[in-house]
Order: structure tokens, then C-alpha cells, then sequence
């Protein structure tokens, strides 16, 4: 059976209107929370709810490897990723400590780590495959290995949704994911390689102009083709970017708002996007990373992002950091008084 | 006995050393959290602990009025800024929600509101005037005024740290008080006037035009020397922004770090450098405001916002907003696994 995107539900303009209405008439000047204004309209118009709660939080991080690391794309050893997946289960890395901060759960996910990882009560195992093959020479996955990671990140985010979610953030790990990221943002924008392709984890000028020519060279070896998404992915893509553009989907297909974090959870959306652009919407764009191409996909699926402070991390961190920013926004459409309760003159006329 | 500005600390450059390579031992490419890393290096030299902790926090919100509302500046009517002080003790402002959400303290001090005030247990009562004069018309306040003003600001704060504060936060409130602002920003920036005023809570454009022309005729009839920063706050300032001037040198004197909130805030702190260029380090800009002036103060000042959401509210809102950023900051500071403890790779040689 050939995979199905999900149907996505429409934005619901009346519960964002009723929203906007109660914003207009909250104790302030009109508008002067800004993008807070604009955050409670847009949450209320992809739950549906006119005032809607951001309690439940989670972020999915979906680990995987990359055959491409063996072209010398990235500063660190491969080996990495599993090294941090298990940093992830002992709490000791960055989105361990804003989770933490934001009360959301991390679900940990290995959708495609080359190395075996022991059994852990936090690691939720969907292992599609040890890593993708080297893009390099010729696809990194089979259709079937696409289709199952995507499926995977759907029924995960399923799971979190019948456990209580409000709110998802997308998270990633895989050492050589910024390549295969700008190698997609390259084919869905449209634009050059060397517009939108950064240093990843720190690679020197050398490492960079290697990187560039590498992923030039993916895409003339495997010509993908923007108007098939699917075969793009399988081309070019990564086991953990299929499985957020399931997250994503998923997510989207339940009205619960998604959270993307960088560069790599970009090039999920990006692909998403072109999967079905009516999960548009229901994006949120956390920062803008200093990885180059993850500006060109926020112009490409139209968002602003809410923070801009040089992040280029991954895991879901920029994400994760942004929650409380949606909270803020939430909490101001429910809690602030209006104008008649607190007995406030309005504008002069 | 003439006003003396405390004298203020160095930032402590060991301390701030000391977290920069704990920066860099953290399980993540080096400078991934980019200006998260750089916060945390700050807080530990404001401080002077290597690890410090957001644990404590408040924001102290000044109300004043002003005199100038006479020219027909503001969008709002004058008694607006007692019933916004009401609604700050009842809970229903944008600020209440936020600090709610932050866990901060609000402390409401009336300054200078033009209009009896009831007791309430949560009211600061420290007025010093009701109102300010009108600055078209010659000094808005006597150097008497502003001093004792300032003075409130000081001991506040310092009854605050009594209390326990490791972070406080600037706020305000006082129809027309982006009048007063701007004047101020002309002064110490040496920009011209209409580069420095915007709409305020809502001017439309023969507001807007209205209100540049009164400013203009502030300075042209108080003549302010920016090398005298008293002598500037008195003839085209507020009493709100001289407490806010004391909150910062007062916090900065105890090495308790300032978030500076918008426009108001910004005009406040361009007081206190011009008072006290030392206090620069111990200052943290949340958000950069949309009214005009408030890039112009950032640059003066050397600060780079956290925040860009488009607010323009004051009562400490952005920099009540940015606490959760400055305790990810710390904790991810204190809370991460370092390479050795992770068992993690690092980058190649």
C-alpha cells in the first residue's frame, strides 16, 4: 500500500477571530504585545479552541545517521550520535535542561542510529535502518525505509497526543544531518548550494567548500525532482528528517500546534510542506539558526521566527526555549482583564 | 547634601572566564547556544559567581505622570495611569500574567501619579509629586524631585535584594511618558528629534507630528546640557523614569543583574550611563521596542535585545518576558553534562 499523506484539517478562522475580539479589549493599547497577539490568534485558530492551553508539552527527537558522513562533511565523528542519544537518556544534554525548564517530556527516538543502542526505558526504538546510505553515490533510502520512518513519526506523535499534548516540538540528532538538510532546502527553494549551506557543528573553510561540493555532487548523481517530495527525501533526506516530517503531519492532522526547532527540523517542514502545503498554519517557527539555508526556509514556508539568538544546536532546543514565549501568549488572552472588568478609559475617540 | 551616583563594582572578568570555559566543556558544539552561552558568561561576571542562579526575581514598576499631557500627546487620557496602577494591584495587567508566569515579584510603586492613590498592601507609596510639570514650559522637575526620586528607586531595590534578587527587572507606567522618553533619547543621543519619536500607545500621524513639535519645543525652552544628565532629567524627564535611573544604579551597585524593558526603560538607563558609564556591564536589554527611539538608545548603550516580537506595552512586560531565556542561560550552565562526564567525542583534531 503506497504511503498516504494525512489530511489536514483547515485553520479555524472563527475560534482566531474570537481571539483577536478578546485581544482588542484586554488592558493595553491595541497590539502592543506584538507577536504575543499574533501567537494566541494563530494557537486558537489551529486548536479550534478561542482560548486555548498550552499545558501538555513534548518534544520529539528523532536520531539518525548519514552515509554522507563518510565524505568528511562534518566536524564531528559519527560516532556521535549515539554518544548523545545516550547524553539525551541521562538527562545530560541541553534539551534534557530546557525540558526540564518548560516541564515538557523528550521523547527520544531512534529511527535510524547506525550503532545499536542499549534498551532504555526513555528510548523509544523504531529503527528503520543503520544510517542512510552515502547520497553521494546514489540514494540514501529506498522508498519503503522513507515511508517507515514518516509512518513512525506519525504514530509516535499519535501516541503523545492520546497521553495529553498541547504542544509538540520537533527535535533532531544525527551527525551530517545539516548536509542532507541543505541538500532538500536546495531542491524545494530552488537556490544554490552555497546560499544554503553553513557550518553545521564547526567546520573550518576547507570543510565547508568540501561540504558544498559534496552535496552538488548528491544532487547531480541522484537528480531529484522537487514536484515528487517523497523521492527527493529518499534521495537526499535522512531517516530522522522522515520522521519529523511525520511528527509534523501528524501533529498538524490533530490541530496541535508544531514547534519547529532549526535548520534540520526546517528541512523536515520544508518537505512537508511540499508533501501537503496545508499544514502551513499550523507551523511555528521557534529562531532563525545561524546555519544559512534555515532563513531561505522560513521565507520559503512564510515564518517569522520568534527568536533570533545564534542558535545552532539542534535537538529541539530553540524549540523547547520558545515554549515559554507561547505560554506567555496564552496566558495573556486568558488571564489579562479587560478593559469594562478593570475599569480602564480607552482610546480617545 | 547633593545627590552622589553609587559608585558601582567591575564586572568580575575571572568569573565570567571561569563560565566561558565551562561553555566550553558542555556536551555541544562549542558556541551552539550562541547568545544563551554569552548570557550566562555575563550573569557570572555581573555576579561575580561562576555558576550563578536566576532563582529570585522581580520587577519594580514606576508610575509617574506627566505634565506634557497637557499638549495633547498621548493617545490615552492622564487618568489612565492611575486606573493601570489599580489594575497592577487587582492582577488583570499584561505584567501580572507575566511575572505570575515567571515567578517574579511585582512591586507597584507610585513615584508620581497625579492622582490620589488608596492604600493597598501591595502599593509602594513614594510620591514625590503628582506629576510632573509641563515640559513645554520649563523644567519638568525640580533637582530636588528628581534626586529624591532617584533615591526611592535606590532604597527600593536595595529592600528588594534584602528580600532575596538575583535578577530584576525595570518596568513602567505614565500616560505620556514616551514624551519625556524621546526628549531624553534627543538629548544623550544627539539625534534629532523626529529620528526618536514614535506613536507612543497608538498617535496617529497628526499626533505623531503634534508631538515631535512639542519635544522640539521642550528643548528649544529648557535648553538641556547633556554633559549635566541631572540637570536633562529634570527639565525634560519623569519621575518614574529618575525611580527607574535609582532601580538600575542601585541593583548594578549590588551586582544584582538589570533587564532593561523597552523604550522607557532605555531612556532610564541612557540617564544612568550618562550618570555612570560603569553600569553599561550590569545591564541586559530584553526586547527592542518598536517605538522608534529604542534602536537608537540599544546602540548608544552596546546592547543587543534578546527579544524582537514587535512589543510596545512597557510595565516591564519584555524583560518579564525574557527571565525564562536568562534562566535557560544559567541552567543550561549548571545543569549540562560536560564531554568527560557524557563519555562524548569531541571535535576533529
Amino acid at each position: 500500500m503506497a504511503f498516504q499523506t494525512p489530511i489536514l484539517p483547515t485553520f479555524d478562522e472563527s475560534a482566531a477571530e474570537a481571539a483577536r475580539r478578546r485581544q482588542d479589549r484586554l488592558t493595553k493599547p491595541a497590539h502592543s504585545l506584538g507577536r504575543l497577539e499574533e501567537l494566541s490568534i494563530q494557537l486558537a485558530g489551529i486548536t479550534g479552541q478561542p482560548n486555548p492551553s498550552v499545558l501538555r508539552k513534548a518534544v520529539i527527537v528523532m536520531a539518525g545517521d548519514h552515509g554522507v558522513t563518510a565524505e568528511g562533511v562534518s566536524a564531528y565523528p559519527a560516532e556521535v550520535t549515539p554518544q548523545m542519544v545516550l547524553n539525551f537518556l541521562h538527562g545530560g544534554a541541553a534539551i534534557n535542561v530546557l525540558a526540564r525548564q518548560a516541564d515538557a517530556r523528550v521523547v527520544v527516538v531512534d529511527v535510524g542510529v547506525a550503532h545499536d543502542l542499549p534498551d532504555h526505558p526513555k528510548l523509544t526504538s523504531r529503527k528503520v535502518a543503520r544510517g542512510t546510505r552515502n547520497m553521494a553515490q546514489g540514494p540514501a533510502m529506498t522508498q519503503a525505509e522513507v515511508e517507515t520512518a514518516i509512518e513512525a513519526g506519525i504514530e509516535l506523535v499519535q501516541v503523545e497526543i492520546e497521553r495529553g499534548l498541547d504542544l509538540v516540538a520537533t527535535g533532531d540528532m544525527g551527525i551530517g544531518n545539516t548536509t542532507a538538510s541543505s541538500a532538500l532546502t536546495a531542491v524545494f527553494t530552488g537556490l544554490p548550494v552555497e546560499r544554503v549551506t553553513g557550518r553545521g557543528t564547526g567546520l573550518d573553510d576547507g570543510g565547508l567548500a568540501r561540504k558544498i561540493e559534496v552535496i552538488e555532487r548528491s544532487l547531480r548523481v541522484n537528480c531529484p525532482d522537487p514536484n515528487h517530495p517523497l523521492e527527493v527525501l529518499c534521495k537526499v533526506g535522512g531517516l530522522e528528517i522522515a520522521g519529523l516530517v511525520g511528527v509534523i503531519l501528524g501533529a498538524a492532522a490533530r490541530r496541535v500546534p508544531v514547534v519547529l526547532d532549526g535548520f534540520i527540523s526546517g528541512a523536515a517542514a520544508l518537505t512537508a510542506y511540499a508533501l501537503n502545503p496545508a499544514v502551513q498554519p499550523f507551523l511555528i517557527a521557534s529562531h532563525q539558526s545561524v546555519e544559512a539555508g534555515h532563513r531561505a526556509i522560513l521565507d520559503h514556508l512564510k515564518l517569522r521566527p520568534l527568536l533570533n539568538l545564534d542558535l545552532r544546536l539542534g535537538e529541539g532546543s530553540g524549540a523547547v526555549l520558545a515554549f515559554s514565549l507561547i505560554e506567555a501568549a496564552v496566558r495573556i488572552l486568558k488571564e489579562m482583564a479587560t478593559f469594562d472588568q478593570a475599569g480602564v478609559s480607552e482610546k480617545h475617540g
